[in-house]
């Protein structure tokens, strides 16, 4: 079923998992002409799964300085770049489609090659809070539709989460419409009493071969994940937060949502909950969505914020991925000689995403997609289950920003969520939720004394695992 | 080849993993009649493997009120109690064993079952510290030989951390006779400049098919292991050491020789290297060589330490394990449903598990065994590489034993190191040392500003991963 046709041309650029479970979501969601797809990327990966589709794709790693001759010649007015590379900048990506009117989706916002780990930045410059503000910079501003980090997260959990909002209103008896607009969701937010979100993922896929020594092994971009695992933990920082953690700083611009802690995501565990796993421990790694979640969600009172929920990720990997950062820190974040993104050898698993809801009146709510590998796998070709719940998303955002074509630099947040839903909903598994009587101080300090806030269980102080 | 004859009967108590892995070792080695040993266990684990070698085996788990009605019939003058049980008080065994003239030898100090994690002891009573000073209490008194804690590790490792320092003392000119007596090895320590010793052990060992969610997996006892990984992580502690950490705390009774931490050794991780490994993090999990060889080798001023090295493990598990640990402590030290000890499905890995010296004139030295599945395989029926490193430590403490059977309560320092590694050498794989330039400075606040001791690398405060 072809959800809209597009005249123009369409650029993919990156050619990884993402790129590649995204392809046959185009062709088969979007009318348009085959040969009017061009993917741009930097390596051979991917060339037979563009062949088999009989799409062009050109080897042309983009630097700072070719960038600009390498794509001006294939994006015009009216035409689309989808940015599914890593280490090519974002910004310099969504000014260029601004300055030539076309529209452009990531999900990701990308500094240049080595702009996460530079060590002549200070962490809040490499942190995804500064990589945001610069690309939120252009939001309000008339111009071709940019639609920001739109994948599985940051994009699919914003809608999840307005989603399991409505189910929690009706449940705990809150009345309201469908909000209009962001300071009605925002309401509705402190109307709730959600005091924390968590982005709460538990991915168990697993392969017929086990991680190597010397080798990261993951269920998507290896260098991604090792690049935002190597920025500073970073959270939107709720109002109910007693006190910030001795190793929390402010930044000093932008719109102050979030703080970020002085140590990188990938060693940096919290406590957290699924349905189908229980209590466990992620990662708090830093994501877009951490930071644009709190600000969106932020009630302001005379110029200070009144209300704004704790936002974080808390993910648990594929465990050969908790074994590759197990490693990853014990190399003092020197990246492991080799790298699998592992695809047609996962035997079984299930990538378990959503929003954990926490502090209401029915204490903790989760809300997500639960998607196993064989259903991604008779789903969509070239997919594993991680990537699915991304390409569906980034086909939803596609889908929007030809629709609604001059809306400008947007986030998901900004976006109506049942518009992306409904493209996105026959790509989620099973879409579901479930109350649990869990907190983070549930089973605590029963061995040795913890350092527990007993009063409040909702507070970071309890959710970060010491 | 038979390395001495034993005429008394000898009981065999617990029948997993280092019970089936040594019973062959022993009929190989020990000139005895097989209808004179008598397992004892609590399940049908290892039946067939009794079965096939002929040795009789009760099932009857040994409590607080049937241990002498169940063992005294079975034990008298001149018999061996070989305890490689679990949930059975070795202190208990020991008296037992003391009380009839019997010859003792377990790898593990254990209390009744439950005491690792018995939320009325204090952490220092549930520590391996107060274990250890309720066995060593017999230390020095006459009586049968009862050879404590000697595996691996314990055990082993403190016959290599001798070979190790011989070989160091040769490497920087430091002359020096093999030391008769713990003062002169005491004395050769503090000559060379040991500050620190790790239990450096990296297991590389994988299975044909994945841990599963749920599932406890390991290469040796999973109740052992969660037992201790449970109990405070302990060290012996150098008196190099600026500061003691804040969660540390010192017992108010016994040798001294060790602090423990607030907080279980299977969530405390420290920075150490091996040789085939590089640099990793491992697990501070207590145990008991930790303190029997901080204690060995203290130096004495006036009746204070003058000299004493910061002894601990740095346990890489097999990294299914690793990842039980993870999802253990996201559980809250809640045992899994579900464990499987990895025997036969094992695909392949290596066991390299050394001491590593740190602090002296050549920087750091790790001297250990490298012992591969398929080497301990083809060496020992019912074994994988841990295992044999551990069976054929006991069997040297069982010959030791048989050979100096009025040498009461001995721990693994007290004995010959060069008796006990003549047995086990043939089964320790490659028995090889490597000298390093790493420290656990290397690389270190490269992304994000940490809280190192620049003048001394060899501070505890540096190798802890915070
Ligand atoms: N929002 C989400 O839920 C989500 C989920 C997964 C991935 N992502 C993001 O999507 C992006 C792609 O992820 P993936 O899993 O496909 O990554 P991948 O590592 O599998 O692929 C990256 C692709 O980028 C290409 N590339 C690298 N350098 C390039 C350059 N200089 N010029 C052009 N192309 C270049 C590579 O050749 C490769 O084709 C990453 O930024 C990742 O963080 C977002
Ligand atoms: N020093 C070392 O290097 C080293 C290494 C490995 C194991 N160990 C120790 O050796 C011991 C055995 O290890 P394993 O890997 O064989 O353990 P395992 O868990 O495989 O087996 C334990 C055995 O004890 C038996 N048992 C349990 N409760 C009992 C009871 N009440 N009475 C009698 N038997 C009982 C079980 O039935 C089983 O046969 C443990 O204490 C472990 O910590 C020491």
């Amino acid at each position: 079923m072809k959800h809209i046709a597009f005249s123009g041309r369409l650029v993919i650029l990156g050619f990884g998992s993402i790129g590649q479970g995204v392809l046959p979501l185009i062709l088969r969601h979007i009318d348009m002409p085959r040969e009017r797809i061009h993917i741009i990327t930097a390596e051979p990966r991917g060339r037979e799964i563009a062949a088999e589709h009989g799409v062009r794709m050109t080897l042309a790693p983009l630097t700072r300085d070719n960038y600009r001759d390498l794509l001006l010649p294939e994006l015009g007015a009216g035409d689309f770049l989808l940015n599914l590379s890593v280490d090519v900048s974002s910004v310099a990506l969504i000014e260029l489609c601004r300055g030539i009117g076309a529209l452009y989706l990531d999900t990701c916002i990308e500094p240049w090659a080595g702009g996460y780990t530079d060590p002549s930045l200070t962490p809040s410059q490499r942190s995804n809070y500064a990589l945001r503000e610069s690309a939120i910079a252009f939001r309000g501003q008339p111009g071709p539709t940019a639609v920001l980090t739109h994948g599985a997260n940051p994009g699919l959990v914003s809608h999840l989460l307005k989603e399991a909002m409505l189910i929690l209103a009706r449940d705990t008896g809150v009345q309201t419409d469908v909000p209009a607009g962001r300071e009605a969701w925002a309401l509705l937010a402190e109307r709730l009493g959600i005091k924390a979100i968590h982005i709460a993922e538990r991915d168990t896929q697993t392969a017929n071969r086990p991680k190597q020594p010397g080798e990261f092994v993951n269920t998507w971009s290896i260098d991604g994940f090792v690049g935002e695992g190597c920025q500073p933990a970073e959270l939107g920082w709720g109002t109910h937060e007693k006190a910030l953690p001795a190793d929390a700083r402010r930044h000093d611009f932008g719109c102050d949502a979030a703080v970020y802690l002085l140590r990188p995501g990938a060693s940096t565990r919290v406590r957290t909950w699924t349905p189908l796993a229980g209590p466990l421990h992620g990662f708090l790694i830093t994501h877009n969505e951490s930071i644009s979640i709190a600000d969106y969600f932020t009630v302001s009172e005379n110029g200070a914020p009144r209300y704004r929920p704790t936002v974080h990720y808390a993910y648990h990997p594929c465990d050969d991925a908790v074994l590759s950062i197990h490693e990853l820190a014990g190399r003092n974040w020197t990246m492991q000689p080799s790298q699998r993104l592992m695809m047609d050898e996962i035997t079984h698993g299930i990538d378990e995403l959503g929003v954990l809801l926490m502090g209401h009146a029915r204490g903790a709510y989760w809300y997500g997609s639960r998607l196993s590998i064989e259903q991604a796998r008779s789903l969509v070709p070239h997919n594993n289950a991680t990537s699915l719940q991304v390409t569906a998303a980034v086909l939803a955002g596609m889908v929007w920003a030809i629709r609604h074509p001059d809306a400008g630099a947007v986030e998901a947040d900004d976006l109506d969520h049942a518009e992306i839903m409904e493209v996105c909903r026959p790509y989620l598994g099973e879409v579901t939720g479930a109350y649990t009587d869990w907190t983070p101080l549930a089973g605590r300090g029963r061995l040795f004394p913890e350092d527990v806030d007993a009063e409040d269980p909702w507070q970071f102080r309890n959710v970060r695992v010491g």
